[in-house]
């Protein structure tokens, strides 16, 4: 396989788009990320969207965003792996250029929530989940991960309460980030008196419903120009798991998670104490804890207390959400794994701000989908 | 690029599945292409799947295929074109290998429309066709394709009734497979006397709403074993044009399909003259005029004086829809491009049956979404 290399990075700001559709928003991103490249047009483009068929009625999203972006008559296609399907795209580019099919591919994530009706998004939102055995029965997305939660709490005796860095982390980040959807810090005071959804998943647990497009352009080592920051892909993996909760032997494993570390650690020669920050998948707190111990970053059970300590906070052992993450930054599904790398490469890049982790060099990024079903994993190197 | 080759094919029968879900359709076509490679399992999965989202409340589709195949942990990813879904997903795995990242991949297609009302059916087909544009002013698929049928009425003089050859060869061709949805054959005068849906579309110009699912396995020259009869992907090539009618400069041309047919033919070294059969999108007989005409098997305007000589016909000079099409073998909408690639292995390793094109040495398989927005071209070699 070639190295595979992010040289252009594009996203627009996470919020409420209500003058704006799955075209403009998918379009706006992907001309960033290649004029940040400097290239003026790609050999492939993979569009990571979840909802446009059931919330949008639009398939076909990869076309329409090739066309908005003037990109017309590349290649392209739509990759869906739920709430995954921004990484999963970034992971079909890599493979793109690895496999000489182009030398230039671009990747993004795009995703137009607001659109729908309340039930419409909670519908949607549940077709990650196991359709026959969970959705049709009643179940939320929330409702699916409460149970998660519930049942870590039982194992670890953690309280509720125990969760609230992994917000005030996320919050604080996204103070410094001007396309943060939430930029207003939270204590953990506010954590614990924040209204429950689904007990004991609060407000604050949970990431937001929004919009948005991120997008990087991957090239070849021949296609690099003097003036790019190459950041490498030295490891893409995709791992699943059963999507039912209740087909899981252990449902507080989430081993698709653990499975594409794993491989992504191996393809890079690489380990956890070697990254310098982790773009975690915090659409719920639970997740985060989850996804921590699934990477190798705690043992089980003991995500809680390195938060505790700190650890996951700026110049923490491992800093996370480091722009926000999907709990501040914003999680518009389809769009977030893709918002992932466009971070984790602006901090390698040193271009991270206010939010630069000091010396960064290495990040693992993982996107994660339908409560751990599917898993892809990054790693990215400067 | 490393070579790819075929080395499995698994199919269901296409027709209304009402005790099975995308779920056992697509285990059933997976675990029949890897016993008829003799694998066990693959490093990758790609699923091509359209209506998942919209009618059926299930993303995350290729996640459910790999738990029910028992693939898992295996690389699973959901690759969506509109109609060219299945295509897209053997464009995927062919990429997958040759890039080294795996030494088998399975690419699979798979659709369960009878599960939606028929409303449900309409809007998530027009969920490939612009929202903003077309299907959001009530525009349906079929009356998008009534008039590209209508323009090139209009501007090559012909009547419906010369539409008639592609529904009678298809129908004919789908006799003798045991997997097609319709195997009684219908005559010119039958074509002639039947329903109109959206004038001058009738019921034998467009393929049925149906369920199916169609899986190949994709292995390196590696992996091949002693007993395959490996059919080499000398080319995979993908295009995209605008999806909505409005914005093309001349609507009879289905310049992504000309040009992922030109792509292919580049790449394979071949052109149209070296194809010993052509597996075409035929959804509606118009777009299969197009399609011979987009991939160099007729001049503009002149698909049907083509069709009228019996070129399309088994013993012709270019012989279409060998197993049924998707006009009469059905057309599972995200499944149809991966039953094109089954037919063409079968064709070319000689296993045709009744439906064998004699000496079949060179396929083109050609998958076409959104009224040729998107096009996906495979060239196979025995």
């Amino acid at each position: 396989m070639r190295d595979a290399f992010i040289v252009g990075v594009g996203q627009t700001p996470v919020g409420e788009h209500w003058d704006r559709g799955l075209r403009e928003l998918g379009a706006e991103a992907v001309r960033a990320a290649l004029d940040d490249a400097g290239f003026e047009t790609a050999g492939a483009l993979y569009v990571g969207n979840m909802l446009g068929g059931c919330v949008n009625g639009q398939e076909n999203v990869a076309t329409l965003v090739a066309d908005a972006a003037g990109l017309l008559p590349v290649e392209a296609l739509k990759i869906e792996a739920a709430c995954a399907s921004g990484g999963a795209a970034v992971r079909a580019a890599a493979l793109a250029v690895a496999a000489g099919a182009c030398d230039v591919a671009v990747a993004a994530g795009v995703e137009k929530m607001t659109d729908g009706a309340p039930d419409g998004i909670i519908a949607g939102l549940a077709t990650a989940a196991d359709q026959d055995y969970e959705a049709s029965h009643g179940m939320s997305f929330v409702a699916l991960s409460a149970l998660l939660m519930r049942r870590y709490m039982h194992e670890t005796g953690a309280p509720r309460e125990a969760f609230a860095p992994f917000a005030v982390v996320a919050h604080a980040n996204a103070a410094t980030n001007g396309n943060a959807m939430f930029r207003e810090p939270i204590s953990a005071e506010q954590f614990g008196r924040s209204a429950l959804v689904a007990s004991p998943i609060g407000i604050f647990d949970a990431a937001p419903v929004c919009d948005g497009a991120a997008a990087v352009v991957v090239c070849s080592q021949e296609a690099l120009r003097a003036h790019h920051k190459p950041v490498r892909i030295a490891a893409a993996s995709v791992a699943t798991d059963t999507i039912a909760l209740a087909a899981r032997s252990d449902v507080l494993t989430l081993s698709a998670a653990a499975v594409s570390a794993q491989k992504a650690y191996a393809a890079a020669g690489r380990g956890p104490k070697d990254m310098d920050l982790f773009e975690a998948h915090d659409a719920f707190t639970i997740i985060t804890a989850l996804s921590l111990e699934a990477c190798g970053f705690a043992k089980r059970g003991e995500a809680l207390r390195l938060a505790a300590e700190g650890c996951i906070a700026p110049g923490g052992c491992i800093p996370i959400s480091t722009f926000g993450g999907l709990k501040a930054r914003g999680h518009p599904v389809g769009a977030s794994g893709a918002y992932q790398i466009v971070e984790a490469a602006l901090q390698l890049r040193g271009e991270g701000g206010e939010n630069q982790v000091k010396g960064a060099r290495r990040a693992l990024a993982q996107s994660v989908g339908g409560h751990g079903s599917v898993a892809v994993t990054h790693i990215l190197e400067a």
